[in-house]
């Protein structure tokens, strides 16, 4: 069976895919993938998602410059979810300019911010 | 605004939740979590998870005793993920017997088991 059939996709055609730093293991984004995005992300080798709020390609890194570079492709036991090992240009995954995206923690009560900014979004995305 | 409410909860109720190693860093799996999942994951300690398939609450390691005791719960800069730090009882998060879901990874054409099997699921799930 190909590779793209053995994959669990749901009713919208996408797969859930997380973001991983090859290098020192934290996760930094989840994001969402159809065929077509995971097929461009062997063949550019680089990370493309589905943008559900835009509803279009998003290549990582478009607008920020901060693309992924794929070292590694994964999938679980039920094939319902993607594990990318990247390389994370700028060290910052997130628009809000950290690490992460997983920047808030919880006390059980509320969301505390955890990590730093590590670059001004202002910066980041002036064009 | 209380924390479950300020996280962004899909049509059917439910968020991506990740669980990902303490200690090793190793993204173990991904499962699914809903409102009262989530409340009694902090309120227990261990990961609570929705069965989407099983439409049941499935407390992890209910059958296998491979529960995951949680150290810190994050989310990300849109709130519709979750990600687990978590102490993995056995060292084993798959129901295969392995220490990670994601076990197959992709040359670009076919998915390959790359991971171990560390204890034969007729002994994890022996009655």
């Amino acid at each position: 069976m190909p590779w793209l059939d053995a994959l669990t996709w749901d009713a919208d055609g996408l797969i859930p895919a997380i973001a991983q730093d090859a290098h020192s293991g934290r996760v930094l984004m989840l994001a969402w993938m159809n065929r077509e995005a995971l097929a461009e992300t062997v063949r550019e080798g680089f990370a493309v998602y589905w943008s559900r709020s835009r509803q279009r390609f998003w290549r990582k890194g478009e607008e920020s410059g901060h693309v992924q570079r794929v070292r590694a492709i994964r999938t679980d036991c039920d094939g319902d979810a993607i594990l990318l090992a990247v390389e994370q240009e700028g060290g910052i995954a997130c628009h809000t300019g950290r690490q992460s995206c997983f920047f808030y923690q919880t006390d059980g009560a509320h969301w505390q911010v955890v990590d730093p900014v590590l670059k001004n979004p202002g910066e980041i995305y002036k064009k």
